[in-house]
């Protein structure tokens, strides 16, 4: 193998994976959900490389949120069961990887998704029911009709899935147990007049609580973020963004990771030891603890508060060891 | 050339420019900044295909913020004359290029950024001065040592530049005018000690009240979005994001553009005609005004509210002219 170099050596700004975390986070999770219980997102990393040892760990099923998910794990034959779990209107370039072999269901919620799905091709679909989340999926008192419906075009329903994503944050867990019981409440209901195998559901922050879903959509677990960082779960936090310090005036200093390198949605990132001022576009500008502890040519790892938007903007991930770059994994999963 | 096809038959998210505006947005900046007063700033586009119009409407010179964006405008015979207005403490890949006869210039507030000039085979620099904003820049009384230092290692030292960066949304204009004026007075003072040619400085919003800048760096204004919108610049928001409503619930809709195809960071994009609640990682989900007035398969156009970051995301924008599709451009100068 190419010796791939040291993280000191690598070009900044750099999406660095700790590779003892990130195998950590994946044991832990592998001992909550084994196997077919967990179906991990991998719009949370948008990495083959990544979702190769989420399958070698057990977990044959993957969830995605865009057709060039769907084609990118397919490719890298990982399309032993992708739920595409996102309404989609053109579902032909689904329908080719079906044509091939690969197994793809797809989430639908109105007779227009459901029709795509049977023009483009897609013979799976789960019924998407909304389960308090103003976003997609039908009213859970509908789910039974939108799958007679389905079944009636020669679809097969395997079940249905409903994004309990409104509640992954809540604090304490007894009431974000409590307010998933009552979402997934609704989802059994829906799955009561729908039917089939799947009730798929969850993510990272209610992977421990939702004891309702058959499987859980979780991602972020993998690599971690911040915002997830600050619920007490069970995950470490392996990835950062590997900064170069290019600037250092009196009471802060400037790095090179800024808004092209990180997700800002949900706010600031984190530097230990220092305050975050504010980013503009390749730039983080921060106060150390320490007054005059931050040089020059220091290295600095900004700990994004969102991982998914963040790995969205970089080619490539680095798994490392201490100082040593193990490899280098293509971010192959972006676009659409 | 090949049939590019109809906007209404992109997929997307795809990032999309009315030839029109673009067009009157590059002809009003080049009547109120023409030639070498203005150095547009790629990084607001990323794009080489758009950079050569601007190149065409008069302006040789451009301002770069990564290695990567000098790289492939040298890639793209767009080399005349690249300032970095940036620090960068690696110069070896700047200075392959000024060995191949590109005209590369490097912002250096420093001794270690001096230094990696020369390691770096750079030649020439402007001193970057500090006029006010929290980032980069020398202090302006220390900018003359600075440029004795960097003609003793050899370099050139072309002039001085210095960004009102915190200027640029200031209300109303007679106050970003003062304020500009005040932090203008530093980087003339810096220059009265560094000597050259260049007082590079400002931006889109500054552009027209920045008289005292021999030359003005504004890259938005090519694009625009919402946040310089507010403004009442002469300028139209060219770029949206082309997006289809993939669901449709009582009370909402929802549209296949999220945080993954948005720049988040100046906060929610907007939707002419709808009330925007939220978005996550591939959806937008809004109110229309008019209620029952979006279907599934609609196409909306979303407005960013920051337009660097926006493009960060994409691999191509499509320049449109109505429903028809005119030339799809590479945005070929992300990374680093």
């Amino acid at each position: 193998m190419a010796d791939l170099g040291t993280v000191a050596g690598l070009t900044t700004p750099a999406l660095l994976v700790e590779d003892t975390l990130l195998e950590a986070n994946l044991a832990t999770m592998s001992a909550a959900l084994p196997g077919d219980r967990l179906r991990p997102h991998v719009k949370a990393h948008k990495c083959t490389a990544l979702a190769a040892r989420q399958h070698a760990a057990g977990h044959h099923g993957f969830t995605c949120a865009t057709v060039r998910e769907v084609e990118g794990m397919v490719a890298a034959g990982l399309g032993d069961d992708l739920l595409l779990a996102n309404e989609v209107l053109d579902m032909r370039r689904l329908g080719a990887l079906v044509a091939e072999g690969a197994r793809v269901t797809a989430a639908v919620d109105s007779s227009q998704t459901i029709a795509a799905a049977v023009d483009g091709g897609v013979r799976e679909v789960v019924i998407d029911v909304n389960v308090g989340l103003p976003r997609c999926g039908c009213p859970p008192e509908k789910a039974g009709d939108l799958a007679a419906s389905a079944r009636e075009r020669g679809l097969a329903v395997r079940g249905v899935m409903g994004y309990e994503g409104h509640l992954m944050m809540v604090t304490p867990e007894a009431e974000r147990t409590r307010l998933t019981e009552e979402a997934m409440k609704l989802l059994l209901a829906a799955h009561a007049e729908v039917g089939g195998d799947l009730v798929s559901a969850g993510g990272t922050g209610t992977h421990a609580v939702n004891t309702w879903a058959s499987e859980i959509q979780a991602g972020s677990y993998a690599l971690m973020d911040t915002a997830y960082g600050s619920l007490g779960l069970p995950f470490a936090q392996a990835l950062s963004v590997l900064g170069t310090v290019i600037s250092v005036s009196e009471g802060w200093a400037v790095a090179d990771v800024g808004l092209k390198s990180l997700g800002m949605d949900h706010g600031n990132p984190t530097i230990e030891g220092a305050s975050v001022w504010y980013c503009s576009d390749e730039h983080i500008t921060f106060a150390p603890s320490t007054p005059g502890s931050v040089h020059v040519g220091d290295r600095v790892r900004v700990l994004p508060a969102h991982v998914d938007p963040t790995v969205a903007l970089h080619e490539a991930m680095y798994l490392a060891s201490g100082d040593r770059v193990l490899e280098r994994w293509p971010v192959d999963l972006r676009g659409w």
